[in-house]
């Protein structure tokens, strides 16, 4: 996940030419639902281009296989075209997850599929379409394992203990816990050990096999070397998980902020207060800016992992500055893969007694952010009103909670409103 | 989990008696934070008391025996009281998962705690603390296992493939998916099977095992019948399992909502438009009175699985209204175990184009809204602002997605504010 990534990079020098292959023909039974839980959306995107991106980022992985079942080959290429994912190829898997894999890699290898043109790769990597948290550092070490060994996968200690059953549905025995593990993804593998093991195996193996370390070591006499993986590389399998990931995305994407200021000192006092409030539950970056001024200062705040956005003024309306914003953000390009929140804070310190909100405002708000919606911009509004008799801490305390309930819950049905601090 | 259940319920004659064994002494090193997750809150309340309440609501279990470690007996006590739970005792756990579930059965059968006054049950059941979301069904097939099998225990095919590695930490092999199952809760015993299993068992099982279905193999020559169970007894793990259970909570008490609406001819107009948007989203349940008459009505709303409601009304402020509806909540005790949502719809038909919302409506309604909280009752309000210009339906059809919004996502942080549909 790239927001919060706390990957440790690979120095180019200890940089493998490997090549992804990501079997995606899964047919979702155990999810319950009509959609192969690859293709179930999590904050509004397929959960298969989470995993696509994933690789992706990924410098030294050339080439990204994504095989999928012949119904699916146009809307997985759809899935790609709209979130601009690079070096993916699609192709067409087979009615078993080992005949998919298969198929993904003879791209590499046979003439028929010369068109696509794919250099052969020194390392494979497998890795489940349904499981978008792998992380540089595991891949690497997977992948690195692979090229001493031959072949390489993740494994994670079981949660549950292992029986066996008798014919009549009765406790055999149970497997001693320790000594076991669950083989988890990512694997590697020298390209040539797993196409000749694929090559080899049997159509029993094809049709009831899923692992593909143990057809290494069947047909290619290697014995996979075992890596410990995190938590995280654990697969999408049921409904709870599709609510898993959802969590997880929206908490790495409410990992940081940005505010901007205007310069009138009202507002940046505001500004600082703020700043204040929200540093000890998130990661704060702030500039107080002139918007019609010279924008790089912005431009950078807009090219980095941030996904938050506050803008705080003193006007009402400020549509023409909130549209400055949006233009910036669609510029940048952060809008392609999550959507990105823009609240808009109105500081109003308007000692009026009978202040009040108008109608027309609010319908103007809502139908602006419907337009904006379309950009993948989420906008909020927040109204801080601070009299002599409300403290204007207590306000900002007000508005910090009120932001990072917007930011973590990121509810497309909210935008639009406006809150009150 | 009460709200969606769909149990089908023993008959009287089938009701076997039958008592619990919780063990809840876990670490939780593996969800990386310093709360073990039998305690960490999920929708404002601590996991463990999910669990109990799944055992309590069935009446064939006579005691429940909650099991922790000496440093969390004080808290768990605090629980059982703040939620009122019945039929609870808590034990003082070993250092091991054995030791505890052993501590747990003593209480029934030693002298030294005949000071509980419980009885020996026929059958015992033993669940983990850290799977809530245990239903009747399965509960009452493993207990008449046990009855007539001696012991029983609910399994899951395998998600990983299970490997063994080598010493050198490669793979040694693979075992064949489809022969194993993984082990898991609930599991039952006759009393006295694996009560005299665990007095046989030696320090190397009380230290090192985890499995209950392995003792009465062991020691008490009985071979568990396995059920298979359904994909909602997983154990909660890991930190994505506490996402996963908040969001499985938080579905389950978003599938009804109550809508309640004053007799006035638009109100009650408006009401059935509102009740035919949100029906094919969510279970209505409709009624249609004046707050101040014969409100058996409305106590039988609140009597149900139902912790949404809607009052649609035509008053600016409805406090007097409100307050009698959270009165009402009060008494119903339906707030003792989920907040309960309340979202109060004012309908305003003014043509003035120039309706606004007064700065201190706004702030009074915050206030209102917090003081309620602390009764567990969580109240937005939501504006419907309909003229000419604007249909009507539009507006039900907005109002009913911000309902809905504000009904799955169950925020207390944006209680008071005023939506605008
Ligand atoms: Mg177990
Ligand atoms: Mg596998």
């Amino acid at each position: 996940m790239e927001p919060a990534s706390g990957s440790r990079h690979a120095g180019p020098a200890a940089r493998p030419a490997a090549a992804a292959v990501l079997p995606a023909g899964g047919s979702g039974e155990r999810l319950g639902g009509a959609t192969p839980k690859q293709f179930c959306t999590v904050h509004g995107r397929p959960l298969v281009s989470y995993t696509v991106r994933a690789m992706e980022r990924i410098s030294w992985i050339s080439d990204i296989i994504v095989v999928v079942s012949p119904e699916n080959i146009e809307t997985m290429k759809t899935i790609i075209q709209k979130y601009g994912h690079k070096r993916v190829t699609v192709v067409k898997g087979g009615i078993t997850r080992h005949r998919s894999i298969f198929n993904g890699l003879k791209v590499f290898a046979e003439d028929e599929f010369s068109k696509y043109l794919l250099q052969k790769p020194e390392v494979v990597v497998i890795h489940d379409a349904v499981r978008p948290f792998v992380e540089e550092d595991i891949l690497l070490e997977v992948v690195m394992a692979a090229k001493e060994h031959g072949a390489a996968g993740a494994i994670r200690p079981l949660v549950s203990t292992v029986i066996a059953s008798s014919a009549d549905g009765c406790l055999d025995h149970s497997l001693e816990r320790a000594r076991y593990r669950a083989s988890e993804m990512p694997q590697a593998f020298l390209f040539d050990i797993i196409y000749q093991a694929y090559q080899q195996c049997t159509d029993y193996d094809l049709d009831y096999g899923t692992e593909c370390l143990h057809l290494a070591l069947k047909y290619g006499k290697t014995k996979a070397k075992l890596i410990e993986g995190t938590a995280d590389l654990w697969k999408v399998t049921y409904k709870r998980d599709l609510y898993a990931a959802e969590s997880i995305i929206k908490d790495n994407l409410s990992q940081q902020v940005g505010v901007i200021t205007d310069v009138k000192e009202d507002v940046v006092q505001v500004g600082l207060l703020l700043h204040e409030s929200l540093k000890s539950q998130i990661q704060v970056e702030a500039i107080s800016i002139s918007l019609c001024q010279n924008e790089s200062h912005l431009q950078n705040m807009f090219s980095g992992r941030c996904y938050n956005f506050i803008y705080i003024h003193d006007k009402q309306p400020a549509f023409q500055e909130t549209h400055l914003l949006v233009d910036m953000l669609e510029k940048s390009n952060i809008t392609l893969l999550y959507p990105v929140i823009l609240i808009s804070v109105h500081l109003n310190s308007s000692e009026n007694i009978s202040f009040s909100i108008g109608m027309e405002e609010l319908t103007r708000n809502k139908k602006f952010a419907r337009e904006v919606k379309k950009k993948n911009i989420w906008v909020y509004d927040l109204l801080i009103h601070y009299k002599d008799c409300l403290p204007l801490q207590e306000a900002v305390n007000s508005a910090a909670a009120l932001i990072m309930a917007l930011i973590k819950d990121r509810n497309p049905e909210l935008i639009g409103q406006l809150l009150v601090a």
